[in-house]
């Protein structure tokens, strides 16, 4: 899994029906230390993000088991809203 | 899932049988601020996008589970066309 | 799917036994413009595929779907010969 | 697989309640001669590894499979705890 | 599939219980000139692959059932030993 931050939505009305009633929300990845990292991506949102909020997401089948629809064709959500980051070691 | 432009189309006569029916869109991938993302990839359409039009698509069995085809060697489909992408915050 | 070009083949006497049968054919990533894209990899060939030939692969489970082996450890396959390539609109 | 150094925690309260239970390591990937390789990843622990050490882990389907968790949105585990790495011969 | 050079070996003590008797092999991805490629990987053996032999590997899945192991968390797996690449034709 991977963090990263709400960072808009994406709205389309013409769209696979499996995915109607599913949230698409822009999320960033990020760093560790709160830097983006590569593009935003699409995903799906399970636990009711909002923008600006940090989260975890996952990928793959992972996403489709986090939004409860094995038949949609989705290959990201976001699964928690992150409270706390604790680093104890990282030697870079 | 990503965003990406539908670009072109791509013929093969001589084909799995199972693709037989799937319209293969030249799609390259894009960032949010709409400039290209590395180099196009095949994807199947399965909501009528066209030449130009700005998609959602989406890859590995998703993209199976898209075109309705789980026994067809599909790795990415168009599954929606972005009518709005509204960014909030994006600190880059 | 990605497109290639067959550029070689690799023989292996001692392997998996459920890759017997199978061509195994290096093949080089393209760009639509026809340039190499990353390093070649190796894809089973399911559409008689010869040495020069610009192919569609795909990659992952749809490798093993083309090659109609579920349970053989294949995660790439040829699956159609390239007849033609249509580039509408592509800005960069 | 791949290794990589257990290097902190993250928190998260509200979350896929498939989750609830499951220890979210931070996780360091690493090269074989123990320098960072690109940034960290949440790995769900499921040997007891703790900060500091030197770990194997998997991603994708074989995270769910090492938390023996099918139905959890997990797409990285921790799986082993490294005792010895024995290279023989690398050519850089 | 890729090929790559067996380098060594992992040893864990503590770990997933089904990877018991599965063999971990570092192995060094290659070019198809043998020249290194990114880092290596952990690979189940599957086919008595020695140190210093150029190998198939097979990602994902495929390592599962290449390990015929599919409740273990294997995301790769060597599948064959190499005994010739035959480069015909390679624009680069």
């Amino acid at each position: 899994m991977h963090i990263g931050k709400v960072v808009g939505t994406v709205v389309a009305t013409r769209k696979d029906e499996k995915l109607v009633g599913s949230k698409l929300m822009i999320t960033q990845p990020l760093k560790f230390n709160m830097e983006p990292k590569g593009d935003p991506i699409i995903a799906v949102d399970t636990v009711g993000a909002g923008i600006g909020e940090i989260v975890i997401y996952t990928t793959g089948t992972a996403g489709r088991i986090a939004a409860r629809k094995l038949d949609a064709p989705i290959d990201a959500s976001i699964i928690g809203i992150v409270d706390n980051i604790d680093i104890h070691d990282l030697d870079e």
